[in-house]
């Protein structure tokens, strides 16, 4: 369930941009700021009171996964724990042909032998503080949308500046409540991160495709990491204590995590947009490039290494777009959100103050139409859908990174500003192999699509092909580019467009053949995504203004707070318990013959007698999650950890579009399931021991 | 390579129905008729005189696969030979729960073991009459297309009715040279075919979809089966003798087989057409259709068993297209078949007779402008792509031939003439078992395509759905339909139009609710179609005069002729062979470690110290093949079997738009090959005995 922001960026159309927006609450529903916590539903529903003590030591005991994905720190040594599919990014990018520790899983006892990641960042939320202010200002009324968009992008990159200054800290400038509120998040930044152990992929991922997003599920998608500081261990003074009973049926629990983007407050053009055009585009991108990734991998076992984490990755994706499709096909569904939309502006008519608000929602429907002219064209030529090439996007960034950095910081591409420039480089210089006869086959697959999605007769699409065919010209930049080089890379970025331009490289040639028309298109979504939020900012003022509740903001893979109750459900009739154990995951193994996708690892197999079959492995809760989520701790009123996030269930897809807690559930590894499977199955008694306190710190 | 022409039908446009054209001539080319055989090309090359008498005997070995593809009578007691693939829609329709003939095969040495296919048809070619001047003189040059269109649909039923009462054989008039001349094709039916032997499919499909239009190969893609009358073996007077020896290297060979459709002449303006929009629009479909089929297998071996066939053909046609359309993205390719345009209007231009064939072009590119508006629509509702379901397709036929039957036959839609009502009810009527899972997972899928791609806003797609989302309304339709009961289809089909409305039965409600449209549609399609055919003819006629060369018209799926050499080829400097052997097979397993698709079947690992492993096992030739020839006899000048054509390799994907024998190859199962593995690794003496001629006749 997890959202690879990095690369979903290259395969999907992030076309509407994630819209924060201050959402009405039910239930247990709420993806919550940890600097506006649901301090009165927790006290009404559960007679829980919050501490300011609390919430810092969640704050700071939650890892984001720049990656994506969550996690969290569990011992004072540096230990972090995620999801296997959080990790799998790193544990791709090391394996190579003698190593698969994707598929394999990795386990080491002696810390000279964890495994750097190469590129792996993780973040700690150590501040918030509120800068609507200063951002707001650069922002005057009589600016139109694109002069409006350079004000606030300017204001953000000086902020952002500052405090990297300042503070020395990684500093982000949030969007919040659509431009009702922006936060200046710092974090500190985790570069130096270690892989210490990984199971098999085949138990992390336990029923492969057909069980993801399902219940009952018995998957150890667990991960661990160790951040280092200067060649050692860090010392973490916030970190997750271990609870030994883990999750109990009808127990309170928080996940505090970083769930990626929700669409809960779109109006109803921007919704029937997601319906008709921008998911079932996704899917049909993503649907071509599942079936060329299933191709190359059943070719050789050494090709479904080399694909594995991006097919996982894009079956993920397509299965969860599946999933919102069908919700929002649902005629009730959309009745309830067209309800819902009629109730609030019937309640704004009735006032005089914010009558402006109901021009609004004409403004985003204008704005989301201009969006669906250029949507196809951003994202196959800025978003990267007919590029899907490493060496491409390395070409584009040094290419850019040569334009950008002379410029002042205000006036940068936003991911270009001086603030994020370490995270940058820190990704651009990876040493994470990269795989000449896959990148041909993604990019031949890529060109294709660019020139069936503009038609051959198009223009750029010719200029892109040079007379070529798709094959022949993805063939012949892949063999010419020299970007591979990780040195050649450093000389280039040092030396600046003189040094770029002199490199006479084809795939710096291509990024450079397609920029203007990139930055053109970019500039168009940035722009009337800025008159989408200008407009919705007026809506939710007189939403806060009339309804009076306090809200959370929808996902911006930002730190929130969720809560809720260990809960099971019922369906079709039949009531599903809130967790399922050891003994289940044999019983599933035996009805399919232990075939793939249920096969168990042989480790599984050998060390079965071993295990106590009575103990809890997987459960599920309402708290309200999505994508982003993935490696989340779940924890109780004492800030143990009694699980792992790692999916929703089928009915958690609409949480995109509205929260329900009727069947809709987040499913988590037991924190029982977790210690009983390290020490009987891995024999990792070390790390076991790590995670329960049992081992004194180092 | 199998084009399973009625499946296809329901999940591809055909929306350009396959168009016949006289088409020059290269090297082996051609795809011949039997009343226009290449005897000179034959003489002046290999120095081959064709007599009547091995025409005759090699067309009436010949066998029709009406679910899609070829075969050949191998023995006098009614054996017929064909592709595993070609065999497998008999295969899956016989299978169930306990017996999985499809994956594990079949085998039989008692006659009345034998198992009958539930609605194989096949056919034999016995005459070819000329009747274009009764077709053509029942189109008046003052009529309009859609005029043109029903005279000639009314002029065919008629020849057609009048021949099936005087012969008692299927009569079907051919349209060939595109109008230029229509055939009168009569066969005998075959409607009693048992199953007599097939391998696993892992043997008959070895390499899986990774291999599949690939070489060098080892796939034993073979399957026998034996025609019945009256409760007996057929006598058959025409069939074809073994040759011990098989193919030889640069051996003369020839082809008789049924080649599905080729685009040869198309015009410009429908390869641009076909690049630009009808093969990405099928390979969407196809992408959607691969991953659900996918998904729903890999659930359980019982759904893989289900679905097995389906996931078969659907892999396949996304193989062909993602090869032809790679084909039409080169512009080398296009740039010949410009070039060739262009020199024939030159032709035509500096002559005074032709002159008016010239509009003829303009005529063709206004015509397919109309196709391809109407296209989606067409291919949605009336090809059946949006109601992908059997039941609806069952629902359908009992609707309008409730409508049809009552009509003059002259007048009704062409599949429910008279001439071949036998052939319809014989399918309408079959025992093949349905499942209703399967149904409503293809039919939901189905109808989520519908609604993405025409907008659920669409007024018929809200009909469609009846406001409920498309898994809601599957599930309903499906559950709530009767047909599936084979008793009641025929109660509904003789009780007419009153009982099928009496029925109340809610797929055919379905199916009444968007007839009208669909009919509508169907019509524009078919209008233009003969607009175009029209064109085509005119531009035949003048190339025809300019050129004086005897052709072949393209593909239609009715019998042709190919020739050509055994020859191996030269990729990327690399000599590929002409052939391989067994002892390559299991090379290939060991290279991958035994793994799917690489394994080998355990009948096979047994074995091998039985087999000589020198036995030669697939070859290629330069035959002119396409899809729909899979299971042609490769035979040699002696008429003697000397393999079956059962694949091309990648380059020959091509020939659908132009013939070229420098790298395309037609790939064969060798003739000692299936000997050696009938008698050593399925002890099928008897039938390789039959097969050789070693055992009497019954």
């Amino acid at each position: 369930m997890k959202r690879n922001w990095r690369k979903l960026s290259l395969i999907i159309c992030l076309t509407v941009l994630s819209l924060t927006l201050l959402v009405s609450i039910h239930a247990d529903e709420g993806m919550w700021l940890f600097n506006n916590p649901p301090r009165k539903q927790l006290k009404e529903k559960y007679r829980f009171e919050v501490t300011n003590e609390w919430l810092e030591h969640v704050q700071k005991s939650s890892v984001r996964f720049n990656s994506g994905g969550s996690g969290s720190f569990v011992s004072r040594d540096g230990l972090v724990m995620s999801n296997h599919h959080v990790g799998a990014d790193c544990l791709q990018k090391l394996s190579d042909e003698q190593h698969d520790y994707y598929r394999d899983g990795f386990h080491t006892r002696a810390l000279d032998e964890e495994k750097r990641c190469h590129d792996l960042e993780l973040n700690v939320l150590m501040s918030i503080e509120d800068v609507s202010e200063r951002v707001n200002a650069a922002v005057k009324p009589d600016m139109s949308p694109e002069q409006a968009f350079l004000a606030r992008r300017a204001a953000t990159a000086e902020i952002e500046k500052e405090s990297v200054d300042k503070t020395g800290l990684r500093s982000d400038v949030v969007t919040l409540y659509q431009g009702g509120q922006y936060h200046l998040y710092r974090f500190k930044k985790h570069t130096d991160v270690r892989l210490v152990f990984a199971p098999e992929q085949q138990i992390a991922f336990y029923g492969g495709d057909p069980d993801n997003f399902e219940y009952p599920r018995y998957d150890l998608d667990i991960c661990f990491f160790r951040v280092y500081e200067n060649g050692k261990p860090a010392k973490i003074e916030h970190y997750l204590k271990w609870s030994k009973a883990g999750a109990g049926d009808a127990e309170l629990i928080f996940v505090p995590g970083h769930p990626g983007w929700t669409s809960r407050l779109f109006t109803m053009a921007e919704l029937e947009y997601t319906r008709d055009v921008r998911l079932p585009y996704a899917l049909s991108r993503l649907r071509d490039l599942e079936v060329t990734l299933a191709a190359y991998s059943s070719r050789s076992d050494e090709n479904a290494r080399k694909a594995k984490e991006d097919l996982f990755s894009v079956q993920n994706a397509r299965k969860a777009y599946d999933g919102e499709l069908a919700g929002l096909l649902d005629p009730s569904l959309m009745a309830q959100k067209k309800s819902d939309e009629q109730a609030l502006r019937s309640k704004i008519i009735a006032r005089d103050d914010f009558k402006d608000a109901l021009g609004a929602w004409d403004q985003i429907t204008q704005a989301q139409k201009l969006i669906g002219e250029n949507a196809r064209l951003y994202n196959l030529i800025e978003a990267g859908q007919g590029f899907n090439s490493e060496l491409f996007q390395v070409a584009r960034t040094l290419l850019r990174a040569a334009e950008e950095k002379p410029k002042p910081n205000r006036e940068r591409l936003r991911e270009f500003g001086e603030a994020g420039l370490e995270s940058l480089e820190f990704q651009l210089f990876s040493e994470e192999p990269i795989y000449e006869d896959f990148e041909q086959v993604k990019l031949a697959n890529s060109l294709t699509w660019l020139v069936t999605q503009l038609g051959s007769t198009n223009e750029l699409v010719q200029r892109v092909l040079a007379g070529k065919s798709p094959r022949e010209r993805a063939s012949e930049l892949v063999s010419g580019t020299k970007v591979n080089d990780v040195a050649l890379r450093k000389k280039l970025y040092k030396g600046g467009a003189s040094a770029v331009e002199a490199a006479m490289d084809p795939m710096i040639d291509l990024a450079r053949l397609i920029d203007a028309a990139a930055r053109a298109v970019r500039k168009i979504i940035e722009t009337q995504n800025e008159a989408k939020q200008q407009a919705h900012a007026q809506i939710s003022r007189a939403r806060f203004a009339i309804e009076g509740t306090s809200g959370y903001p929808d996902a911006t893979f930002t730190l929130r707070l969720a809560y809720g109750a260990v809960k099971g459900y019922d369906e079709d009739g039949k009531q599903i318990p809130f967790q399922t154990t050891f003994a289940g995951l044999y019983e599933r193994a035996g009805e399919h013959h232990n075939k793939p996708p249920f096969d168990l690892p042989p480790s599984w197999i050998e060390r079965k007698r071993r295990l106590d079959l009575n103990t809890p492995f997987n459960f599920v809760s309402t708290a309200d999650i999505i994508g982003g989520n993935s490696g989340s701790p779940v924890i109780n009123l004492n800030a143990e950890l009694v699980g792992i996030i790692f999916d929703g269930n089928i009915h958690s897809l609409v949480l995109d579009f509205l929260f329900t807690e009727e069947k809709a559930r987040a499913v988590s590894v037991h924190s029982q399931g977790i210690v009983e499977a390290l020490r009987k199955v891995y024999d990792a008694r070390d790390l076991a021991d790590e995670l329960t306190g049992k081992r004194p710190g180092t």
